[in-house]
């Protein structure tokens, strides 16, 4: 653990680096925000641009028109921006319609959005499917609408374009594939969801070229209707999914949660809670609800592909949840880093993690003959690569991974994987392919 | 809930009143008894009197001769009644055959039942299938009998005749049925069984010329002989029930105890303690035991047709079971009426309840253009409504229903059976029908 | 219970002569000494006794030559034996090959073997299968080797022979079996495991030539190569197994251990759990894992048949295993007889235990007409033998047998299993038979 431990100061600044510097930009479902940010993930990894136009049908969904803000301001009588975008981009709601006039007072607090309890927070709007237009402020800004009225601009294009996600297909020697994916549709919010994108940047540019025994397809998407459109466009890679990770709010300060898939026992599920444990980092585990991120897709009845989400704090339940709030303050480089280590974690384990079949179930197979077992008997305890490879030889009937072997016997999940190399090295273990497990 | 609460009032003076009619009859297996308690029902809802014939086979067991009682008392040798079945009908042994003869006193105490721990109860005893005749007295009548002889006389017809049971058949769209039975064969008892017959009465009259979706056949039968007519004579309508109740002993002031089906997941397991739950009524749920009521012959190894038991006090479990001390004392209107609100409640959730299957299972469908979602999006909470859409849609492939739903998600049952009927409304969800759901 | 009490006091005399009888003898894997252990038990029963030449392939395994052993010890320069078999067969680790020479101090050390913690015990060692010799000596025996050389001599002979074990087969009514082992293997250990083989000595003496359902197979064996060659001989007895026991360390003070099956709820996991309740006896229930005696064989994924253990002490878990501590003081003769009961009570259970299918299955069949039910009714409890059948009549759909019966109501195992009697006398209730058990 020493290595990765002083790898975690340059992960520390790296990630939080990243964070910075794209926090400005101004993302929506669809638009240049989007393009902006991508183009910036490939200096980790080459990641490929995908381009769906407005109008196209994703499933039950189309794909809208694509959103531009240019400018956006409240001017009172004086011309003074009261209300300025170039302060915020949460200041206009996004995918507003454009709209350049005088508006009385009444009718403009209708399109302005506050929150009460907060009145220095600005929150975080989108109209993504229905078209008008609104602004977002402190509810000290909205108080101080006392004009008769106001001249409102919000310069943006709202035609026909594209949605654009980005990719990044990392192949293993099997067909499986595991997918890791984090929305990218969140304006200026660091937690939700720069710190996603971060730490998946960062994975990427570490996996990239690297051996992999499973495929790895990182997909950075807008919510919904990018996974959606991703889903639509690729049902052969969709076929090869078996299970996954949304990654999400992963760089506050709270323990993390890992909510399982819809099944909730799916591989994932077991690995997940394995690497959390296996790293002592404190955590919770809860059910699957259809309400979250991109795992609502994934798990949708049609699909089920056995994808948790892994989260620090839980989306809608910390007070700085899509406003201003969550800003650079709210996330440290430390959390980043991190949680940077459990993805790490559990991809590694999911990746390593492989069920197999005992080539000699009759009775136990003489180790010792191959050198695989002490010469001396009678001693009380086996050595512990020993118990393991006895486990493995118990448990491979078709039915237990190698999280499974180490779950059930409390060994370590390297040393199981350890075992399993050499009892496959001397021909007494066979790794199930894929199409052998399937048909389980 | 102020409506129902209101009409309680109503409800338990009809309870109580209906109760305290009937206490006086001398009901038993046959006979009139159970004819003029069946009559009295009829002016709640138009019952079928339905007569089976003495020596007719059902199943394993044979209906047997009638049995009416006109007189029956032991008298000293002053001629003095100090037995009298006029003063409670509890005082003669069920089914006994005639006799009148003078009787050594040894002779007739081996014929005279009483409870030592109980010395002013009259326990009440049954001979249904053992021909010979008994009396059952208090203790303390028993100790007074001291004289050498007495004369006794039981003016009581034991012949051919027939086996007596009122059904109530109350049609639904569905050709499922739910079944609602409750025993008739108990002499003066309150709370067993004259609270369930009245329970089931009142409930009758209310939901008498009601729209339903699933059937509801009510039974009013005589215990063990009385379902396993029923069964017998009826395997077309044994085939099409769903899951159904017998009602026991609900007027007394114990909590409620809801007995499970054999299965103790089935259908009505499950919507019994959601609905009891969701109702705040203190009760507690056990498990399936083959000694009780009639749910001993639904759930035999042949039926298993999920029925499960509602009851206050469970039977055999309360001092005053099975003795004169179960009177017009021991129960009470306010208690028959909350329990005619549960088994109301447990009976409504039955006929609401469904399964669902998705019409859009590949990812969530786009509520949203439909004007099932609201339109500006970034606000935390989603409205329960919707939140309530969210659940059905990831759930409906075919193993949940509505009370499954509304369980796994800890929403209401009403609001998950309303945000599944404006999903049907928009093609977005298609209810099982019975026959698809029996493929399952 | 009051003759087994009786009986206790011949049974402990019995098993701890026994015990101390066979104490001396030098087993081994092979050889005279395993030979005049099984000749020693044919005294209580006619056991088989198999010879399986040395190089026979039993699965994975060959069968090593045998061995035995006349003398060995280490000698100072003055002719002194300052380490003697003699004392103690202990000191020569077992299957040490033939050596006599002089030998330096340095190399001699690292031939001697010893426990530094327990400085006055004798450790046990073996080198079945990888030719060395080697001794065991005290700790203060090894410390007091100060001399610059020794002579040592082990006059052992290995060489082709055979393997020896000992067999008794029990036949039954059923072509089912239940196999009982212990291992025969190790040298003067007494709670591991002369223990095991003196009770199984006494069973097989009190149940020769008695009438049983099931076959009863009891076997006296080499650890492992032991087990294995009687699976690899015997594929037709193997495939008739329906579950049974390996006997361990049954002499020791501590509370019984049962260790469970693989599957964990193989029918004499359910059975040695009940029987060990119903007793009253202290035990705890441990999961199967794939460290232990010859249940490691007999539950590996190319069998599966079935087989817990029952021990008092966990081989490895007492400072006294596998040493000279294990001696005649660690064990008693009122421990070793309340083991024989543990035992005989879990075989007399398995051997009555049976699943019943219910021939009047649609409703209660009438119990009063045959005689098996009270003829006066209305009193709260039933008897016991009757709510015994009414639980018998309502289990007997084909999955439940009279372990299960017994668990779910909470009755007594001997009630439930003559309620069965009686209901199968009725023609109510029928066996179902090993084919019929299998295809469920």
């Amino acid at each position: 653990m020493s290595e990765p431990a002083l790898a975690q100061g340059g992960d520390a600044e790296a990630l939080y680096g990243l964070v910075s510097e794209l926090y400005p930009i101004c993302r929506s479902l669809t638009g240049d925000g989007v393009r902006r940010t991508l183009a910036a993930l490939r200096r980790f990894a080459p990641l490929e641009i995908h381009e769906v136009p407005s109008g196209t049908r994703v499933l039950d969904w189309t794909v809208p028109d694509e959103w531009n803000l240019r400018d956006a301001w409240i001017a009172d009588a004086a011309g003074r921006r009261v209300v300025d975008a170039r302060r915020s981009n949460l200041h206009v709601v996004s995918y507003s319609e454009p709209v350049r006039r005088r508006v009385p007072r009444e009718e403009l607090l209708r399109h302005v959005h506050s929150l009460p309890e907060h009145p220095d927070w600005i929150p975080y709007r989108t109209s993504y499917y229905a078209r008008s237009w609104g602004f977002c402020a402190t509810q000290r800004q909205r108080d101080a609408l006392v004009e008769p009225e106001y001249e409102v601009c919000i310069d943006s294009s709202l035609a026909p374009g594209s949605l654009t996600y980005g990719e990044l297909f990392l192949p293993g020697t099997s067909p499986e594939e595991i997918l890791v994916t984090t929305h990218v549709c969140h304006p200026s919010l660091c937690n939700d969801n720069l710190s996603g994108i971060a730490v998946a940047a960062l994975l990427a540019g570490e996996l990239w070229g690297r051996p992999r025994r499973r495929g790895l397809r990182l997909l950075w998407i807008p919510g919904t209707i990018g996974s959606l459109a991703w889903l639509a466009r690729n049902p052969q890679a969709v076929a090869r999914v078996r299970g996954g990770l949304t990654l999400n709010c992963l760089g506050d300060g709270a323990p993390f949660t890992y909510k399982r898939s819809f099944r909730g026992d799916a591989e994932v599920d077991r690995v997940a809670a394995h690497a959390l444990r296996r790293q002592g980092l404190p955590h919770r585990v809860v059910d699957f609800s259809p309400w979250g991120y991109d795992e609502r897709q994934f798990e949708s009845p049609g699909f089920r592909l056995g994808v948790g989400s892994l989260m620090r704090s839980r989306h809608g339940s910390f007070p700085a949840y899509h406003t201003s709030a969550d800003d650079l303050s709210f996330v440290s480089g430390e959390r980043l880093a991190e949680s940077l280590d459990a993805v790490r974690e559990i991809l590694r384990i999911l990746d390593a993690n492989a069920a197999y079949q005992s080539l000699s179930p009759h009775g136990e197979p003489q180790l010792g003959r191959r050198g695989l077992y002490r010469a001396l008997g009678g001693d009380g305890d086996p050595q512990a690569v020993q118990l393991a490879m006895l486990w493995l030889l118990s448990l491979s009937d078709g039915d237990a991974d190698l999280v499974g072997v180490a779950e059930r016997s409390g060994l370590d999940f390297d040393l199981v994987a350890r075992a399993a190399r050499l009892l496959v090295d001397h021909g007494l273990l066979a790794e199930l392919r894929p199409a052998e497990e399937e048909g389980r």
